[in-house]
This record gives structure tokens, sequence and C-alpha cells, in this order.
């Protein structure tokens, strides 16, 4: 079997550079007529000339009468002068051409009409009063717009004013798009009940970002890892195409042809490139179409395609590419990243006090949901290891900056009802967003601790007291005042297969050699809160397999349970339901949210507790089962 | 006659408030269910919560074979392990899922397939290795977007991937918008040889501005001044409005029937808005349906829009209304302003050295181009009476900041081969812009000398030496060091009408009492010469009709003698046969570029001048007649 490796990786940098020098200028646009009216967005090929002057003539700029102003000289309060209707004044509406013989418009509220021949003024008008000359805004032949200019709504009032109703423009760059993959399956065509394969998304999204940047992409089906079978396709489509995408197939893998197929017919100028995600992308020349391998994994597909489709589109276009606006954040923890790599590392940003925080989201080129979910872009170059925890770095924001400021950070464990509350937020005007990031009940009281968050979520039982939250509290925040506004009471359990095939019946159970269990992080509110039970039950943590691997939300518990990799653990029971498994109540504990006094009176987060405290919280969330809402929105002290 | 006057003026930021709590909320959008490919920009009507895992199972992260860890243990590059294919290990690509009992992926780069049978492998795995979980990216169940957010071409990506292919969003806010005007016609059925209305364009305008705004505009034909008409198309599409928009018909003029239309069969909240351009504005209720009646001046139009308008389709679709990027800019002169007025200055911003400069654009509500050419808007409050030379101030931006700063910014002298040369600049990439203001040429010597511009155009004869520009570059620029380019020379003559009905031969005849003369500005290079010319041949200025009135363009003079204001004006030949005009030819003159020597060097300026020494530019400029480009592009001394 031979396999492709990669030729020597190249700088990002040089990559883009190759893609402007010579796979940008493969393209050379044809141009096309189109309605002025449906113009918008679209590139002027060629320099727009006024064909009439705007206004086409002189005109009244206000309504009134139309005079010459000589006939008006000596007119005033004491000596009113009249005029005859027809012969020496006439009517006029703002915009009709004035009648020849005038040069002047008086405003109608100075207008005195007398009967149906004669009106009376009382001020002499002045040369050009009132009076909006030809061309005053746009001249005939006038240039209006050079050739390579976005046209804006604002520049369709110019186009039809001077007298165009059609406007010469680039034709819109096509970009042929090939899914390639035998395990992918189109999405209109998977049968969610029974999936075999990875539903095909990429070619949405690059579509998409596509028809953003002014491109006409073109979707083809998918195409089996087939060497034959994609050289055909690829043949086919090449005279109808100004760019070719072609997604997977150019890692250094199996089945991955596309390098050789390119190499039989053109050229591959770069394959892989010193990113993160992306690297596996090809740079090439299949006959006389730039081609572009992008990768399959979804956020690899969206980096390659940002830093190196983009810039293509807007050059055949003669336009900038646009810039993300950028800020100034401090990152929440250490930032490592690989020496020689340019990183593209996700993040969510909050707004704390002054500062603009950033926390990392998942770096997995597998994740979607760490772009959907990010805030910005932080970029660490290839000659940095990283950034260290509040070293100020730059952000490239993926949102608007009103909405991040407008966000609620919320730092702590994670709850379902906390995507309840988010949601319940977004229904007001204007919207307030929550964010929440879970690192365990403890991870949130050091956030509070380090200024980092808004608020924290917390169930944390003191084993010694049995009380929840306040010892911990005054263990970590005693220089820091925070109200503590309780949530919810809800049920942890074993989570366990549904039908209970080990027949477990309790923690003891945990201990048997049949069983594998698996646990939540360290500093969760759940890992204290089974430890604290399996002591009070005396039963040994060291006996139980799988104690060790550890997930950091009741999801990713239940999701592990239920897909075999392990027999039971410790969660909530909306967890459970969502993922179809059996429930063995254990405990019922509290889960309050502690805020720092100083952003109480936030009104972000003034919104945030009267939502918790609203009817329509406590409704949906009694709906979920497994909670108490009895007393949630209380203070507690 | 009954006449409309305006109801108490309110102050701009009391009229968003009824906008915000007595219009908006008028508008309830109903749902509806389209295809998650064309999802793109809609909001989402209620929570999205996911219908399947992604990944849907455990699969390959890797091209590779998936074996069960344990199988691997001991395995080393001393002592490898044989497994064999398809009973321990599985050949799998990357999102293959991997097969029941394995746990592990060893990457294909490092299995050495000994036979059809066998593979050897050198290394332990450990379990999970290049292995995705099931619900990695997203866990069935789980909320992936809450109700009321906006789809991003990202969110394709994991609303397909977690099973949807449909997702219910707002339907888009339809907004009703209706020209009004017996003046007006329809670009469409306009016969530009023979106009004799003004074209309407404001209803384009506003549907592209609420279509990028997420609304669904439908445009009306044209209605006359009639109020019965008026009236009967306002019933008739009511039910199928979310939103009307009326054009003009507002103002408190002679045929403005909106107001009394709307009061019968609703409530006028508001007649009259303190801010410029815009006044006329009219917020209202028409049956159920808020209604706005929009100026019908395009700037006015435009400015009530963004202001009144855009806010309620925001509101409606449950979404932050998006915000200008902002920038500190200087006037490059003072910027007076009527007190009790919200101002919405247009200006053209350059970058010249570190400081961002802002010339305002013309004022009138008619100009179009004053907003097309903008960069950006100065909202200058009702409680200022305006701005001071280099009084830093807040602009809102119009254009990206990058476009800003890649242009040149070029003050002084006007001329129409500088149109040819912003032109010929746009077709480089990545584009350089080429912004000329026209202050005639002194005025440009001055903005050089107060550091307000990159170049100025002028062609200033002194009488005294005959020598052009280089006496008053040593008068006013003493202590800045300038290069200059020669850009042209050029005839100047007097422009006058079509087969010279009035018998003109030359400058004598100006002071014939039958001629009426329209002039250049005082320090305009064509006034310096004209009344040069006028000396040496002993002719009386006193004594010419119209020397008083001024023009600031060629192509305004021009104009000006087309449309029999004035009888004839001083000018270039390329004017005269704009205007198809005759021309009398009367001195040949210089026009230089003065170029500071820090700025001679920016990558940008050293654009212009390459473009201005290129065969391209001369060929187009000669093509144009009444130009010698015999010595274009030398540096003068």
């Amino acid at each position: 079997m031979k396999r492709t490796i990669y030729l020597k990786k190249k700088a990002l940098a040089e990559a883009k550079e190759i893609v402007s020098t010579k796979l940008a200028n493969l393209i050379q646009l044809e141009t096309e007529t189109i309605s002025v009216p449906h113009s918008v967005g679209r590139v002027t090929a060629e320099p727009v000339f006024a064909k009439i002057s705007s206004p086409p003539f002189h005109c009244a700029a206000m309504d009134g009468i139309a005079v010459k102003a000589k006939s008006t000289v000596g007119a005033t309060e004491e000596s009113p002068k009249l005029l005859r209707i027809n012969k020496e004044a006439f009517f006029v509406n703002t915009g009709n051409p004035i009648p020849p013989g005038t040069d002047s418009v008086i405003m109608i509220e100075d207008v005195h009409i007398l009967d149906s021949e004669k009106v009376e003024i009382r001020e002499a008008s002045y040369p050009w009063q009132h009076v909006r000359a030809i061309g005053e805004d746009i001249l005939t032949t006038e240039m209006v717009f050079p050739e390579n200019h976005r046209i804006t709504p604002y520049d369709l009032g110019a186009l039809l004013a001077c007298g165009h109703q059609e406007v010469k423009v680039w034709k819109k760059p096509r970009v042929l798009i090939i899914p390639t993959g035998s395990e992918l399956m189109d999405p209109e065509q998977t049968d969610l009940k029974n999936i075999s394969g990875i539903i095909e998304s990429n070619s949405y999204v690059l579509s998409a970002l596509i028809h953003q940047d002014g491109g006409n992409p073109i979707r083809r089906p998918i195409v089996n890892d087939d060497p034959l079978e994609i050289r055909k396709v690829l043949v086919s489509i090449e005279q109808e195409a100004d760019l070719i995408l072609i997604i997977a197939g150019s890692s250094a893998g199996s089945e991955d042809y596309t390098r050789s197929i390119i190499e039989e017919s053109g050229e591959v100028m770069v394959h892989g490139i010193s990113m993160m995600p992306g690297k596996p992308t090809l740079l090439g020349r299949f006959r006389a179409r730039p081609i572009i391998g992008i990768p399959g994994y979804p956020v690899s597909a969206i980096i390659a395609y940002e830093e190196l489709v983009r810039p293509i589109l807007y050059q055949s276009l003669h336009l900038l590419e646009p810039q993300r606006p950028k800020l100034k954040v401090l990152p929440t923890r250490k930032l490592a990243s690989k020496l020689g790599t340019e990183e593209f590392l996700r993040v969510k940003i909050g707004k704390v006090g002054e500062k603009f925080l950033a926390t990392p989201l998942p770096r997995g080129a597998g994740m979607v949901t760490s772009l959907t979910q990010a805030d910005g872009i932080i970029r660490i170059p290839p000659l940095s290891e990283g950034l260290d925890e509040n070293e100020a770095t730059e952000v490239e924001l993926l949102k608007p900056l009103d909405e991040i400021a407008n966000t609620v950070m919320m730092v702590g464990s994670h709850d379902l009802t906390l995507d309840l509350l988010a949601n319940l937020l977004g229904r007001y005007y204007p919207p307030i967003f929550l964010s929440s990031h879970s690192v365990g009940s403890l991870g949130g009281i050091l956030a509070i601790k380090k200024g980092n968050c808004h608020m924290a979520g917390s169930h944390l039982l003191d084993p010694e007291t049995g009380e929840y939250n306040f010892p911990y509290i005054h263990t970590y925040l005693n220089r820091i005042e925070v109200i503590v506004i309780h949530l919810v009471f809800r049920e942890q359990g074993l989570m366990i297969q549904r039908d209970n095939p080990k027949k477990i019946k309790g923690l003891g159970d945990l201990l048997r050699k049949d069983i594998t269990f698996i646990n939540r992080q360290k500093g969760s509110g759940t890992r204290i809160l089974l430890d604290h039970t399996l002591k009070t039950l005396s039963l040994d943590s060291n006996q139980i397999r799988g104690y060790e691997r550890e997930e950091f939300t009741h999801m990713a518990v239940a999701s592990a349970v239920a897909s075999g990799i392990a027999d039971a653990g410790l969660g909530i029971l909306p967890a459970a339901k969502a993922m179809n498994l059996d429930f063995i109540p254990i405990a019922k504990e509290r889960y309050d949210l502690i805020i720092p006094t100083v952003y109480f009176e936030d009104a972000k987060v003034e919104r945030v507790i009267e939502t918790v405290r609203s009817e329509e919280f406590k409704r949906i969330v009694s709906q979920l089962g497994g909670y108490d809402v009895s007393r949630t929105g209380e203070e507690l002290t």
C-alpha cells in the first residue's frame, strides 16, 4: 500500500504568499451586467460615470412658489408685493422643476394666497433661494464610482439618481466544493436512528462562508475514497470552476489520494502547513485551476478556509480582505503551545470589572462547538511556546464587543438548569448572555478569588459540618464579600445502564471486580460528595475500577455509561434521563450561586437573579425532574 | 388650503425611546421552519437541543488499526507484537466507528503490515488512544443554541452534526415601503433623454438596508400626492405588513397628507425630530401596525431609517443592534452646528502621519454623495454648537479602518485627471484609494502647511515671475521640505454655450452688459489665471456681471453655463466637452503635485507616483483632450 507523506511543511506566512502570488492570479473573473437594485455587495468591473445630473434640472428645494427674484425686490412687511399666479408666481412642490424664467423659491409658509389669481409676499427673495441647482449632487459625466468598488446600499441611491439602471460587475468567483470520504453521510439522507457514518457538514459551512465572502459556492455530492472516482469528478467540473476545494483526503493517511491525483494533472505547491488546526492543507493547481485540499476536521476546515481560501476570493474580486476587530485580553490560565506551529486558540471572553478575560475552549480540531461558542481567536505565533496566565495578548473578535460586554461570566460546577437559565435570559431585550464554564465547584470559588468571573455555581459539601458552600467561602474568600443565592436542590445518584444488567444496588457494588466506574474531577462537588459518602460507608476508593478516570460534566459521565465505557457514574437525574439510563438516588444536595457583592448590582447580574426568581424558570426546572425549587432564588446567609 | 405643521419637535433620544417602548412591541413575529443550510443570519425561535451526539459513536481519530489496548501490552521495538487482521486488528479510517471490543487506534504509520493476515506493532497503545469518544463535541439532548440566537456559518456545522436538518426561526419582519410624490419617476420607466421628474431611489436604498438588517422589504409602486390614493394603499397592505414605511409626505408642506391619514386611523406619536438631516420624520400607528413617515431627501431618509427603523427590526428579532466601530479624529476645520439639533455630519477621514483627520462633506440632505463618499459620521449632540478645528472627536466609521489607512489624502485644485488616477489605483491589489478634496490650489498648499494631507494639486501662476507653484511654495512652505511632481499641462479657456449664441470672442466680451459670467473661488489657480490675464489686458473685473458668483470646480462652472445660469466661465476643455459646450482657448497652464518629502517614500504615495508615470495613465489622459502629457511624472526643481 503506497502512502503519502507530507512535503516539507511550510510556515503559514509562506503558504499565504504562495496563495497570493501563484494561486489567486490563476483566477480571471468575467464581467456581467446586473440591475442596480440587486447589485449590493457586488464589485464594479469598470468606473461608473454619471449619465445625467442629479438633480436633473433646477428644482424646488421646498414646497412653495417659484418666482424671479428680481420681481420680489422691495417686498417688506410694511409694503407687501402682489404676484400673479401662473404669471409671476408658480406653485411648486419639493422636487418639481422650476419654470423657465424663475430662479428662486419662496416657502409656502411665507406666501399669502389672496385668491385664485394672486398671492402676496412680504419679503424679497434672493436668486437661487430654496433652489437645488442642476447637478448639485452629481454632475453628468462625473466619475461616480471607480472600478473595483464594492457597492453599498447607499450607492444604489447615487447610481439610480445619475441614470444607471444596470451596472457592470465582476462575476462571483465559482467555488466548487467536493466532499470526499467513504465514511461520510449526506445530512438529508441520514437515518438518525441508525447512524453508521459521520454527517457531512463541512461543505455547508464552507458554502455559507464563501457566500459571505462574495463567492458563488457550488456543492458537489459526496465522493467515495476512490482515486478514479475523485479524478473523474475533478475532470468533469474543472471547466466550470474558478477555484476547487476538495475536502478531506489530504492528510498523510491510507486513503488520501488527492495529492497524487493533482500531481498527475497539475502541480502540488504546498502539502502540510505548520498551523494547528489545519496542518494537512494542500495548495496546488489542477490543470489550469487553483485547487485547495481542505482538512476533514471541522475546525481545521474552517481555519484552512479563512487563512488560505478567503484571501483568494477577495484578491480575485480586487478587494481588501476585511480584518476582524481586535482586543487586548488576559488569559485566565497558562496556554502552552507547540514551538514552530501557528496555533489558533478559540476562547470565551468575559468582561469582569474593567478586565477582558479569555478562557480557552477545547483545542481538538473535531470540536466545532469550540468555534460556535468562541468569542474570539488568539493566534499563537510559531516562535512562541504559549502565553502565561495574565499575560496580555491580542484576540481577533468573532462576536461584537457589546455582546461580549453583555455577557455574565459564570464559572464553577456544571448543572443542566444553567442552560435553561441562559435560554430564558435570551428572551430579554436587549439580550443578556450567560456563559458558563465548567471547572467544578472549587474551581469556581477560586475564579472568584482571582477576579475572573461574575458568579460561581457551587455545591460543595463540608464533610466536617455537613454544611454547603459557606465553609469553603470562609476558607478561600475571606477577603472578598459575596452574596449567596440559592439555585436548586438536586438529587445525586448512580447512573447505570438501562434495566441494570449488572444488578447494581448501591455504592457498595462499585468495589466489585466486574464493575467499571467513571469519576468526576477532583474539586468538583460531585467528587467531594462521592468521597464523603464512601468514607461514611467505609468503602475504599482504591478498590474501585475506573476511579482514576475523570470527566468534567454530568453529561460526559452519563455518556460514558451509555456507551459502555463504564458501568456506573455519580451524577444527577436529568443527565441519566437524557442518556436513557437508570438512576439510583444517593443524596440530595444544595446548588448555590456565589456572587461577589461588587457585581451584585451590575445590571446584567441583576437580570440573572430576576430570571432565577421568575416563575417560568422554576416551572421549567421542575419539569426536568430530580430538582426541588422550593427555595430557589432565596438569599442565604 | 389646510397645511400641516409639526407637532412639538421631539429630541432624538426621546423619539428612540418611543420607538422602543411603543412601536417595536407592536410587532410579534411568527415562526417558520427552514432548512439548516439556508439558515445563516436567521434567528432561532426556540432553543435547539442535540438530537444525536457528535461524533455519534466512538470513532477513529486517525487512519490506522483499531485494537483492544490490553492486547498490545508489552509491545516494544525489541519485542514487537503480532496481531491478526480482522480478529485483533481492524483497519479503520478517520471517522469510522471502531469495532465492538476495541478501544484504541494505532496510527497507520506505526503499523507494519506483514501479509494479508497479520500486522506487527512495536509500541503498546493505551485505552482511548486516537479515539474520539461518542459525544466528545456535542452530547445528545444538550442545548446547542438558545432561542434568539443568530445563526452563523459555523453554526451550520453544529446543527447538522447533532442531527438537525431543519431549524425553527423567526419569520423576517415584513417591511412595506410606499414611496409617495407626484414628482417621482420609477427608475425603470425613466426616459433619460427627456427627464421631467425626480428619479425615485429611496425605496431601493431602504430595501437594501432592510435586507441587510434581517428584514423582508416589500416595495410598493409610487403613489401620487393624493390622500385618497395613499389611504387606499395603506388599508390594502396593512394586513401583510409588520411595519410600514411611507416615504415623503411628512414635511410641513402643501401636499403632505400622511399625518392626517394616520390620525384618522390610528395615532401620530411624534412628528418632527430635532435632528439634521431627518427632521420631518413621523412615528405612529396605522390601525394595529407601526408606521414611520420617512423624509424624502435621500440623506434624511437614510438617517431616519438608521436611527428609528433599524432599532425596530433588531428588537423584533430579539437581537442587539450592531454598533459601528468608532475612532477619534481631528476636524480639519471648525464645524459649526445648530444648538438644540442633533446633527449627523458626513466626513472623509484620512490618516496623515499618525493623525486621523476628518474633513466635512457637503451638509445638504439632498446630497446622497455625501454618504457614498463618506468614511464616517460625526454626531454633534444637541447641546453643542459644533467643534473647533483640531478638537478631537468621535466618528462612527462607515468603512473599514484599513481601507481608510490605505487612502492617499489629496487636497487642492480640482482636475478631471484625478478621477482617472484614482480609478487606475483601484486596479492594484491591495487597493490604494485616492481621496481628493477640492479647495483650490492655495487651499492645498495651506493644507500641507497644516499637515492635513499627503499631497496637494496646484496650478498657481505667479503673476510677477510667470512661474508656476514654486514661488507660492517658497512663500507658504518655507519650513516644509517638498517634492514637486509634474502632472499635466492643460488648456484653460472660456466655456460658452453650444454654437456661441452670444457671439463671444474672448475675455473682452465679458464686460458686455448682455453677458453673465460665472467665476471660480478666490485662491483657485483658475481665478488667479483669470485675474492675471484680465490685468494684462487692462480689463476691469468690476464691470463683469456675475464675477462675484463663485463655484468650486470646473464642472460646476460648466454646468452653470450649460443650464443657462451664466453665459461664460473660465475652465478646462474636458469640462466643456463633458457638458457639450463650446470652448475658446485662453492659456496653457501647468498642474503639479506637491508632496511633503516625509510622505514621498510612503508606500501608498509611491503607488500614486508610479501610476502617474504609467503609460496607461498618459494614454487615457491624452484621450480626454485639452491635456499635454509630454512631461507628466517628471520631478521638477
